[in-house]
């Protein structure tokens, strides 16, 4: 090792999903939306002038964060915006995450979680879900340095409702509690309810699955003013210029089309609905889902085998080696016609 | 305070030019470029196919990566590419400056350095610059954490020839040194050159300045493969999906057209040439600007003062109120219009 090495940071970094590029593929590995933006994004994309990409954008996001916030019924400065949710948690984990007690996280989770407190040093405990993949709350009652957790959770799709959301706050006041919502819109109720109540509480959402946006890269986190100024702080410590002209401009138009983002996640959840019983019908089993995408098992044939089948026939979904989960597979809900190639796949190898 | 403030991350930010909105505004206080971008970047806006958003972006950034490395004529595996050279470099700071022993800065310098030290606890010193801000390389001789010098400096544009880079450099072989070349563009010799003969040299360039393409937010570093799979590892454990599909898509095209950046580079550095000669006849002093500004004192009339009178005016030019430099006004070269209206206000205010 040469001697520049010594004191470098070295860690293990999140391996995100793979992003084939073909053109025939039926890609349901990344949650992402299978139907296009906002018809106003796509004006925004038409009518945007070029020539501004010269000047810097705006450092505070202002105009992004009030359209933000006017949809949540919420004012500006309880809104924070970032490069996608996962920009967000990160700034959080390095802003609020600094207790020498360990932060707390379910063991089957967003797999990130963990890199990015062994990037900052954050001791991290991860109780265990139960058999069903359910939150056992009890197990957030011992003291902490933060807490956490998705809903619906990923990679399990499995929902919590607000009673057990509210119950973890209410036996946490001391420290930040984070809600990660980026698959809310699917059926859930969210947290964002609960800001008023709860001055520790921060709800982070995303426009990469409810809204088609993951190619734009656009989270923000919604809570108590005091906790958004400190995240606010730390990000102009860091960058202060992370949102692009382009993310603004079509960030705004995404988020002001409720018609069109109510019948988007209609067309989704209906597919998901025959897309469980499809499945279901086939022998695999699964818990309720409550996002976008089936965390789906089968008795007779391995995950591991059926995802690999599935590849070769560039149909993409996604396999995890972690304990626990080694026999799932996450399967996102794409189009019908999306679906319908995948259950003609498994109907086939199943004959 | 409340608990849960107790394990907070507090920090004093960095605060970045202003960015006003005017319409007949003269804006030479963020350094941005007065021309647009390359013609292929209002093709590719054009063509941009809004669709495309609801996927997720290449997260290894592989074409906007390649389209560097070949600008540069180096590998794709000596390029790592961030949300503008900020991000880029705030990931360095967090990945290299992990030592007990301090990181070494001028004290006139980007103000940033000390910011992002900061908010990850990296301790540091400040080596003065000479009474012509001109770096002293001794300063950079005894032993330390680590390097970073803009060069050009902002917010002096004082360039150092690749001699002094190159003696620091010899005089550091332990630790990793970062020459940040913003604005090495306007008329310097890129320390890219050395890459190969200095495993420890990372140079950091951006779209900001040169490439008019301060609204797009792309920033690069070129140096030692080894380093830049250290920076890839702690991006990639910090945010997968920084650069969203505009970013690459546009930034592929605005690296690619040579002549226009030529062409467009030779237009400033004229007007900076005429601008000097203007400024010299109203008596004002100034070191010999090699980036697209001008560090510029007067005799008789305070920095402070013509920075508020021009502002009336809506004539927009950066005052820093740190010591040594707090009677000196950063004047970015904007267009030949630009400037005739800056000349003319000082004609007629030191009349």
């Amino acid at each position: 090792m040469k001697a520049w090495e010594k004191n470098i940071r070295k860690v293990v970094p999140y391996v995100p999903g793979e992003q084939p590029d073909k053109v025939k593929m039926v890609k349901l590995n990344t949650n992402e939306n299978p139907y296009p933006p906002a018809p106003g994004v796509k004006r925004a994309v038409e009518e945007f002038d070029y020539e501004r990409l010269k000047l810097y954008p705006d450092p505070t996001v202002g105009k992004l964060t009030k359209a933000i916030a006017e949809h949540h019924n919420v004012d500006a400065d309880q809104v924070f915006v970032g490069v996608g949710s996962d920009d967000v948690i990160a700034m959080m984990f390095l802003t609020f995450f600094n207790s020498d007690k360990p932060i707390l996280f379910p063991d089957i989770s967003y797999s990130f979680y963990s890199v990015w407190a062994n990037l900052f040093g954050i001791p991290f405990e991860r109780p265990a879900l139960d058999d069903n993949f359910r939150i056992i709350k009890e197990d957030y009652y011992r003291e902490n340095g933060g807490i956490i957790f998705p809903n619906p959770n990923a990679p399990t799709s499995v929902y919590e409702d607000l009673e057990l959301v509210e119950d973890i706050l209410e036996h946490n006041r001391d420290v930040i509690v984070i809600v990660d919502e980026a698959y809310i819109d699917f059926g859930g109720r969210s947290a964002i309810e609960l800001i008023d109540r709860y001055d520790n509480l921060m709800v982070v959402q995303t426009y990469s699955k409810s809204r088609s946006m993951a190619g734009m890269r656009i989270g923000y986190a919604v809570g108590n003013p005091v906790l958004i100024k400190y995240l606010n702080d730390a990000k102009h410590s860091f960058n202060s210029y992370t949102m692009n002209q382009t993310s603004i401009a079509f960030g705004i138009e995404a988020i002001r089309d409720e018609e069109y983002f109510r019948d988007t996640l209609a067309k989704i959840m209906a597919t998901r609905e025959r897309t469980k019983k499809e499945m279901a019908a086939l022998g695999f089993m699964f818990p309720e889902p409550m996002a976008n995408f089936i965390f789906a098992t089968h008795e007779k044939y391995p995950a591991k085998e059926l995802f690999e089948a599935l590849r070769e026939k560039d149909i993409y979904v996604r396999y995890f080696t972690a304990p626990r989960i080694d026999n799932y597979l996450r399967i996102t809900i794409g189009t019908d016609e999306e679906m319908d190639q995948l259950i003609g796949f498994f109907k086939e190898y199943m004959k």
